[in-house]
């Protein structure tokens, strides 16, 4: 029935030179293009202006529109024929509810097409000078949600406090929680830790403090959404202030 | 001294198309690049003619060139107020000592603008249909390197065996001895495993089985490097055979 295509595509963390050539393809030649709340306008305006635009990160009120509705439009905008693009913040397989999209459209025969993006879990740091491994310091890597509750049970908090670098993503509503549950579990409340706010979109900030402090220095800072949580002793690889060059060049 | 300046940028998995466009664009206005040697040609070629090429992957023999070397060499270039494109496959900051080399240009007031990419961690198991999280079955993601002597000490393994998905870059050379470990710390030896080979390059392949048998299965198949391990009940969520359509498009 569908002829449609739907195209599951990252918009990488919000600069939009940081999508991928093909994001940006497609883009400029989506007939539909369906985006959450994480995608800035920069972006969604890279599709043409004759193409259909939905904004599921928002319905009528405050509160995003629910998967089942969304999974029915990507549906019935395939059961038309059309060249979707479904945009998704970071990469479309970090939380996010890519994976649960993707499946949907292979139960009705919609052909889906995945295309990675920049996560933010990795580009968060970087943007505020972080790298997420570093010999000698970390070699493992762990990235959970912020929200636990919003992508299934409570996460092994024993297992993440001692996995080297931790990244929260979404982490700055339950930063205080997050950082009593890794003390609890045995991580050193001296850990180094960074909130980082809104990487590479304009307004982009940084707090560095330790998982002991990060959530009183995160509120007097004023911290913006969304954020991302690292902790880990890279952190203080990160020369602070951040320097302009691991930040976003101001175009080429 | 310098005045020039580094741009340690992400290449992504393999596929041209899947370069952020900031990428592509400090490529094709590199006057020197500096690449590693999961870098493929068909990226590398995107820089213009007169650019210097510096494959820092191989040296006269098969072994690549020594850190040390290539730190030199940057200098050098950037002492001659060159622009220089440092492409690492994936993301500069995910292994691959993008984190040292920036460090080390710091340390020498050497300008490094850091470009994230589309890491491979992520991008491989997405080019074989497998999302790393998924609502209900996995909220946790652990990055390890298959060869941990490479990056620092031996991982946790008890912490790793406990996080949901868990992805092994360059996994392939030691898949029996990562695979016991994670047994002997506690992983079932049921749970579903997958190597997935040259993710996003024509070559691609992958094998599905479980963490008791991937070994075996990978010997059997005769699979080809570099290749991405990947445990966790997320694998089950990909269709087998591998769908067409979450493998790359053959071009817009």
């Amino acid at each position: 029935m569908a002829t449609g295509t739907v195209y599951l595509v990252g918009a990488g963390p919000g600069d939009p030179e940081l999508l991928t050539v093909r994001a940006a393809k497609l883009l400029a030649t989506a007939e539909a293009v369906v985006y959450d709340r994480l995608v800035p306008e920069s972006i969604v305006s890279l599709a043409p202006p004759q193409a259909e635009l939905f904004n599921v990160g928002k319905a009528s009120g405050s509160h995003p529109v629910p998967q089942d509705s969304i999974n029915s439009l990507l549906l019935r905008l395939a059961g038309e024929g059309k060249r979707v693009v479904r945009l998704k913040g970071g990469d479309p397989f970090v939380f996010g509810r890519g994976g649960e999209e993707a499946a949907f459209l292979a139960r009705h025969d919609v052909p889906c097409i995945v295309v990675p993006g920049v996560t933010t879990a990795i580009a968060a740091p970087a943007a505020a000078g972080i790298p997420v491994t570093c010999r000698g310091v970390a070699s493992t890597l762990a990235v959970a949600s912020g929200h636990p509750t919003a992508e299934g049970d409570e996460p092994d908090w024993p297992a993440l406090a001692r996995i080297d670098t931790v990244v929260f993503m979404m982490g700055a509503a339950n930063l205080e929680r997050i950082a009593e549950k890794l003390v609890a579990a045995g991580r050193s409340p001296e850990t180094p830790a960074a909130l980082v706010s809104a990487a590479y979109w304009p307004q982009q900030s940084a707090v560095f403090a330790t998982l002991g402090t990060i959530a009183a220095e995160a509120n007097r800072a004023g911290a913006t959404l969304p954020a991302t949580l690292v902790v880990g002793e890279v952190v203080n690889l990160a020369r602070r202030p951040v320097p302009e060059g691991c930040i976003r060049e101001p175009g080429l």
